[in-house]
């Protein structure tokens, strides 16, 4: 039984920093970097991807819109064309620094606003699958079960990793409670710990309804931008290794 | 005998087209294309990408600083590491579409103000050279024979291909004459197209001081953005031709 | 009686030139000037405001989204206070030329996405004319009668001036036929001009289901981005002073 | 006898913040304000000018290289009229808070690698001081005694104040020790305010080579990016008040 630990990095931008990257980068298998367009820049870049071959965490690019103010957390109307060359200049951009350090992309996941457009937006998960395919039909992509960006890389011959939120509540059909809404966050630490371990051993979680209900958890989507979210990521290693379950990226194996 | 004739292509950007890059590319063997930073955007790339495989033209990169309302034109100061990153992160975004075009980069040529102050600039020199073989060993660096540019590609084992300038005057360094001085463009068409001709033919040219001198011309820069360029262009490969002169593509050939 | 002649001007970029602004600003009695978001640089603000001066145009702030790629056309999710801050921005920003030249600003004409969006919706139409009275109360709003632009901007106190396309056909309810429908735009030139004139004459206008309509016309947008485009707008000066109609500013007069 | 304490505030960006404003504007009487171009962003601008008008602190605007990444800290090469330009953008763009708020904008004090450049060139101060005098003809310029923005704010005939860093060592002809030679910091925190209070008091500080120079503080630069900072200005301000000299903003009041 075996499972990823998946992280948002590389999100400082010049003067700013953001994250502590250099710490949680310890505790993860997957490292989303993020490649310049809502953070990030060339340098960081450089440093991130650095940083990640070191660990032995796997370089999955974490492409945004360009709205770099917005953080890429404002949805954007782009038609699929826009979009696929957009996330295509960004896997490239990403993947030469890789190529630098000799190492391989290994997986997609979209950002902020494009992420949460593109669970449910059949034509936008299409146009990222694509470009993804279209650099390197090799890559994974990574979301959440039953969303459209496991459809679209379905049909692009993409393979997919399921992801799940140790902080966040679900719904019965599957899909997270919103953030607006009461409930959404688990903001208890031992439950949401829990509630990681019994996804992974178990396959279920107890929606917010009280029912349970079946989740995909193949990775574990976990943050490092404060060191109240570090320990708690540490927490969620032990936890997960306590019960026997080995963390491990989901993506290809570097060569 | 055989020359390269090499043209900027793809500063297009969003809204604003600029260059006549459908027709001049019939008439050139390399394409330069825009990466992002001092023009173009991923929807134009895409296309410029396809429009050179498409005409079977050599598709190089042409980084440039990030400075789009500057268009790259205005001296920068960045430190060689933020330079190699710079140029790495636009040779890989550029990748990214040949990659989905299944065409590979065959060579750099930095623009506007990189271009020249790194012809001058050692530390600028070794930092574009060292992106471009750390992004891949068989890329070609394209700039003038005896620049900092040749020194630093030598460095680090890339093949180098000398541009001679079809439109301008010579000093007797070799150097071109700065823009500001009077004599530095060749305004008359036949004169300069016998002056590019002989430069293939013998290796020499006439320097504005009136003595002949030395130089390479393995390739020939010519502009495609306006429609007298774009006639010029024409009679040069006309008169190339007429001369027993083949044109081909200076950099890897795509394989 | 008398109308106004709107035209977006100053959308040039850089090295980037759009629009025949020296010529279009001959006709026109208000210019609306891109406030470097969507479009423009302080340098072709500075000029632009200059060329509006020197032809006795009022000047009216276009500010739009910062979206310089999608050319301001592609919507974007703000909040409200988000809105209200990025036009406040660009008030100001424009502001400066106008001190610098001793003119005032006379009204605000939001650009492509946001002005389709805040016509629509209450909350965006508020944010910005909340901007716009909070930088100047004597600042007018441009925009279609019966938007929600016009219903915030009569909350904060600002005055409106309705402005109608004569390139466009309109619907029952004197909305605009959406631009992907058939018959959207009038092609035949006299017959949007002899509908131009009628609507400030008459207050008519025939919609598209072939009835005829009420419309405000205190404003009529034209277009200065093509030689096509121009003629129309001298043609429809003539007819319009033809006609007894006097062309003249909407907003304030300059003091 | 008074002097004014400056600090460059409103650096923050989007999703990244930057500084202790909250605090360090509590300590001090000018507040350096970024306007968008090398930091900030128009909701920051707000914040900002709001934090500023509540504590009785200054605004004056802190217009910078329009260098994100490099937070405006990598000279570029602009032509005066460029400059002229930018600044004159960057001013009205803040102005739009300051109107919203009711107040009016103090000084310009430029950033980093514009600061450092137009200290010692001429054509860059005097690009600088028209377009504040352009702006607005009762702004002060802020910066050293002696530098070309001096001589430029004469030319005209703007209001100057004469600014001093509590931080940095003094070559014998009044000009900082440049960063990277050694001494170029005044580390000990006793020295630094012993330093400030005798240049205040007598107009006189003792030089890295060792003797008194003459030196004119009218405003003491100080900083808030740290908590170490932070206690460094409340003890300025304390050795300050305790020498009798009392704090007052350096530009002109706020009506």
């Amino acid at each position: 039984m075996r499972v990823d630990l998946n992280c948002d990095l590389g999100e400082s931008f010049g003067r700013y920093t953001l994250g502590l990257d250099d710490e949680v980068i310890k505790y993860v298998s997957s490292a989303n970097v993020a490649c310049g367009m809502h953070a990030s820049d060339p340098q960081v870049m450089a440093k991130t991807v650095r940083l990640a071959k070191a660990a032995g965490a796997a370089v999955g690019a974490h492409p945004g819109f360009a709205d770099l103010q917005g953080f890429g957390r404002r949805n954007m109307d782009l038609s699929p064309m826009e979009l696929h060359d957009l996330v295509l200049y960004q896997l490239g951009a990403l993947d030469g620094f890789c190529r630098a350090e000799g190492i391989k992309l290994s997986h997609v996941k979209p950002h902020g606003a494009m992420y949460n457009m593109a669970v449910k937006n059949a034509a936008m998960a299409g146009a990222i699958c694509r470009a993804a395919r279209d650099f390197d039909p090799a890559l994974s992509i990574l979301a959440p079960d039953g969303s459209e960006l496991q459809r679209a890389a379905a049909e692009c011959g993409l393979s997919f990793i399921c992801e799940v939120f140790a902080d966040r509540a679900y719904q019965p059909d599957g899909t997270l409670v919103p953030r607006k809404m009461p409930g959404a966050m688990i903001d208890d630490e031992e439950e949401a710990i829990s509630r990681v371990v019994r996804m992974v051993k178990t396959g279920l979680v107890r929606a917010i309804s009280g029912e349970d209900i079946k989740v995909k958890a193949e990775s574990i989507c976990v943050h490092g931008d404060s060191s109240k979210a570090l320990v708690f990521v540490q927490k969620i290693r032990v936890a997960l290794q306590d019960a026997g379950i080995e963390i491990k990226r989901g993506g290809r194996e570097d060569d």
